[in-house]
């Protein structure tokens, strides 16, 4: 197969579980939730979490209708993570169309969080019977760890004194937790044996590693147009990212004061040009795409004890694209 | 059995639930979150749904032991409510202590929240696997309508024309679900038959129902030290109680004008007297002492269905305790 074609299989994959998810809207009595439930349902996004499901299920001979339910819930439960995840950053749009909080407010956006997340079980609930009790407990574990994920992000951007290696704990739980599940549950759905499950679940922890350093690394090198905001965000608000983490333990001189500056929140736009100047004189953004590459080719590589099969090279495809993308 | 002694066994069932939710806290890495799932955790409360999941259990024949973690998940379940509640109406306290965003802030306590219900989850997993699939299933079905509840609550809040069915219909959910939830569940673990269940459903319902009329009265009828805060709270927010509602569909001429207000929140604190004078000559008071009666006798009534023993004894006398309590 070549890309175009694996590109229109994951799109398949991808208008299945968008159709799926719609039809999850609810029929709850409160109007106002229902109106707010219903906007993030329909509000689209890449379905990577769902994909992974799908295809991690077919990659051990299991088919993509056992596993829509499931691919559906993850999805629903990213949406609830990132309704939340919204106030807290006090994020005015999400996938081009206003936050929750902002088209009504933070107490409706509380409470259409913790609808989606129940509608999240309600479709688990709908997974093959003999695999659903295996099934609530890895999606149980990942809605714990992407909290602690979260809360160990809220503690990180309060200090100016992160390590990598604190850094590398948060991502693995805020951003690689849930790509870590999906993956295992897909292998749970399709009856893989444990090393098969162990396999892709260990695809998942790396392919989450490298689309976090990715997408911290867009930030800076991204065409401005096809993110769909100006660059340099994290930047101007100081966000612990693998870029500015690792500038802070290598700049010297004028250099290590600006990279202060950053840690403290004391730049405004104007200093992006001279930061990304610094990210690439210190070597670190050629640092950050080294480990990306490193953590894609780990991925695919847990896929070598799996059967060669369609799934398995869309999965490969698919980790590819990911970290190769421009938004 | 005597009041006392039935009185005794249940502080023991509250100290069993109250030692295992203390249990429950959690081992995350992110400090902050730790520290406020352990504050509420610890905050005690009246543990009345995990009570009611223990002696539902025993009352069909189960034991207490099997029970528990069913009690526990439901317990911090409620406790998740409570926390997104508290951010919602901005209360400053809970059970004596500050509440979780005053003590830290709004978006720790969206996140403690939201962890709250994964360890909830995770509890009931601990449950006999052979009713697990079942018990994840009334659990989230309780999940989703106790939001829908609390949705419908905020939708009636900015309104000054609610009926006393929109009333009824809002405060089954946002009360009566996990209410109804907690004796479903006890039926569930303890394998009582098909009509059993249905039985503690429908008196959970009614105790529900019943529970939530005595909190209304309770904002003007309580004694102020046992309440724990000044009485009246509810007029001086103008939230909508059966007592409020009521009072709109019958006051006439100035009357109705000073309950217009109340509704228009225009009033301060001085017109509590006013107003539970008026309540008590349009004998609105007797109304609701009157249905809480009918609602607690129809809850006890449904109790008939299950074999006599000491556990259902107890469940009638804590039905007739929470309607008659203090605070």
């Amino acid at each position: 197969m070549n890309d175009d074609s694996l590109a229109l299989y994951a799109d398949t994959l991808r208008s299945m579980i968008d159709h799926r998810t719609r039809a999850l809207a609810w029929k709850g009595k409160s109007s106002t939730l229902r109106a707010a439930c219903t906007h993030v349902l329909e509000g689209g996004g890449k379905r990577i979490r769902g994909m992974l499901v799908l295809l991690s299920c077919r990659s051990v001979g299991g088919t993509v209708r056992r596993a829509l339910d499931a691919a559906v819930a993850i999805e629903a439960m990213h949406d609830f993570t990132l309704v939340h995840d919204d106030i807290m950053d006090n994020a005015d749009s999400r996938r081009g169309r206003p936050t929750v909080h902002k088209r009504w407010n933070a107490n409706t956006a509380i409470l259409a969080g913790d609808v989606l997340l129940g509608l999240a079980y309600r479709s688990l609930l709908e997974c093959p019977r003999d695999r659903r009790g295996r099934l609530v407990d890895v999606f149980t574990m990942g809605l714990i760890d992407v909290c602690d994920g979260q809360g160990m992000d809220m503690e990180l951007a309060r200090r100016t004194d992160v390590s990598l290696a604190e850094y590398f704990a948060m991502i693995e739980k805020k951003t690689g937790a849930l790509i870590a599940t999906s993956a295992e549950m897909g292998g749970v759905i399709g009856g893989g044996t444990p090393a098969e499950v162990r396999a892709l679940r260990k695809f998942g922890h790396y392919l989450g590693r490298a689309f976090q350093l990715q997408d911290d690394l867009l930030d800076v090198v991204a065409n401005e147009k096809k993110l769909g905001k100006p660059i340099g965000g994290d930047i101007v608000e100081g966000k612990k990212t693998f870029l500015l983490i690792s500038a802070a333990g290598r700049a010297q001189g004028a250099d290590k004061e600006l990279i202060d500056r950053v840690l403290r929140r004391e730049v405004q736009r104007d200093v992006v040009g001279a930061v990304t100047d610094l990210f690439q004189r210190y070597g670190i953004l050629e640092d950050a795409e080294r480990r990306i590459l490193h953590d894609t080719r780990t991925a695919s590589r847990a896929l070598d004890a799996l059967r060669p099969s369609r799934s398995v090279a869309v999965l490969r495809w698919l980790a590819g694209a990911l970290v190769h993308r421009a938004s």
